[in-house]
């Protein structure tokens, strides 16, 4: 392997990635890998082995891993702001069309198995992930809605998904995502004191702060009159969108580069790959018995 | 019965509010009936069968249905601003705190064996309902997140409950009521071509004005220059919240009342009712086989 190259970004299709990472590894070149990162929970732990093995780094692309908006969130989850966390909700689509439909590589099932569920329920797995803290769900659930497929795939791949989450004292989750349904990217985080709202987890709007609102909505009655009152409170973070040297794109290759050049791998970026690739796959498992639990 | 009485609001708890609404049909009574009507399917029907022997009219509690704010959001879902429904999520809890859940009639399993399904679920059932038409699901899948009981209870009732149902063409729903979680009552509907949310959709925040959020978020991308654009159009309705003559609540005993006196009554209330006690009844079912789907 040529010595210049001390790192090297893996977007092929999900269908022939693991292939080429390992292949990286074993040359000694640092990793960052799109995502999904395996068609199933051994790829991606095929691939951690042999970036482990060559102690060289792996991450995942993830863009929203790396926006500063989470550590505002991190301190609202904590800050006693919406107490215990309950619930979590959230939504990733877009509306492709038709000729998303007919030709994009996401609808050939040996380029991109897992569809919608691969390339957007990667983000609705991980925000669940990352706010219960990287705990595991004891179990999960899964649907797909309907599947598609363009004219020279095998099999359809997932198109619409949905799926259900369940960890430690009740605490669930619920995710939706869509190649088929218009543009949505929101996440809310349901406590027992209040909610939490971000209306653009995954990418967020353009412009020059990153936002999410606090609600401690109050119910109150006298007698006969009562009043439900919105408690709003908007947080937001210095962060530009888009190209900007500040945004959350930039810090992904930032804080990847800086790894890198530290001279020492982190794992937790492997594990929490595989916490998402293990929940994917028991939700898509889930999904071929038509929604029933599946223990994890 | 006495002749000065023309109807009567019937507002006991569930487990003996069919007796009385049956009784007071007999009686020759308009009916005004806080929901979950019946405990199940049966007694619904048994109720409205007495209304319709006797001419009288029915009509559920539901306040929402008699808001202004639902002919804009019809205007909405038909005028192609999110193209065609493809999802629908709500929420609807509050935290009772320990004292509701040891005390309120509402965890007592004679009174209200529906728990928060059939105090909360009923709503976002009915919201369903509405925004498809009054087409009913398919199927439906419940779970029961977790169960409680005051300490004379012979059973536990739903104290946090999910459910999921499926529509023709894969149009689905899904919702979550709880009695254990802060304060919400959002409704989402996905389109094709965008987004609708309510913030407030059973109880409109404190105001002059009903509420709620178009959205037709754009993503665009010019090589590696790319910006999500956040498209937000707020509809607004002239509708005070609380014990104004103009809110929802007002319409309600307004709209029953003009029923009452025309000498006429709708099948339309009724026909919703029971529509919206089957499918919270499939759902529970469903919950009792883990979430297994169950037709309609």
């Amino acid at each position: 392997a040529r010595d210049d190259i001390d790192a090297v970004y893996i977007p092929l299709p999900t269908g022939v990635r693991s292939e080429w990472v390992i292949k990286a590894a074993q040359a000694g070149k640092h990793v960052m890998c799109e995502k999904p990162c395996g068609i199933d929970v051994a790829e991606t732990e095929a691939q951690l082995a042999a970036c482990n093995e060559a102690g060289v780094q792996f991450m995942d692309g993830v863009m929203f891993m790396h926006s500063k908006r989470l550590d505002a969130l991190r301190e609202t989850l904590t800050d006693g702001s919406i107490g215990e966390v309950r619930r979590i909700h959230s939504a990733f689509s877009f509306n492709g069309g038709d000729d998303f439909v007919s030709g994009n590589i996401r609808m050939h099932s040996d380029l991109e198995p897992l569809g919608c569920l691969g390339d957007l329920g990667w983000y609705n797995i991980r925000f669940n992930l990352w706010t219960m803290e990287y705990a595991m769900p004891k179990a999960v659930s899964g649907r797909m809605i309907c599947g598609a497929a363009r004219g020279d795939s095998p099999d359809q791949v997932p198109v619409e998904f949905s799926g259900e989450l369940f960890y430690e004292n009740d605490v669930t989750a619920s995710y939706y995502c869509s190649f088929i349904t218009a543009n949505q990217q929101w996440a809310h985080v349901c406590g027992t004191d209040g909610t939490l709202r971000v209306d653009d987890f995954v990418v967020p709007f353009f412009g020059s702060e990153a936002k999410y609102t606090v609600s401690n909505t109050e119910s109150n009655q006298h007698v006969c009159d009562f009043n439900m009152e919105q408690r709003d409170r908007i947080v937001s973070v210095k962060e530009h969108a888009n190209a900007h040297p500040t945004a959350q794109e930039a810090n992904l290759f930032r804080n990847f580069g800086d790894l890198v050049l530290s001279g020492e791998t982190d794992p937790k970026w492997g594990e929490i790959t595989l916490q998402t690739q293990q929940v994917m796959m028991a939700c898509l498992e889930s999904a071929k018995q038509d929604g029933a639990r599946v223990e994890l």
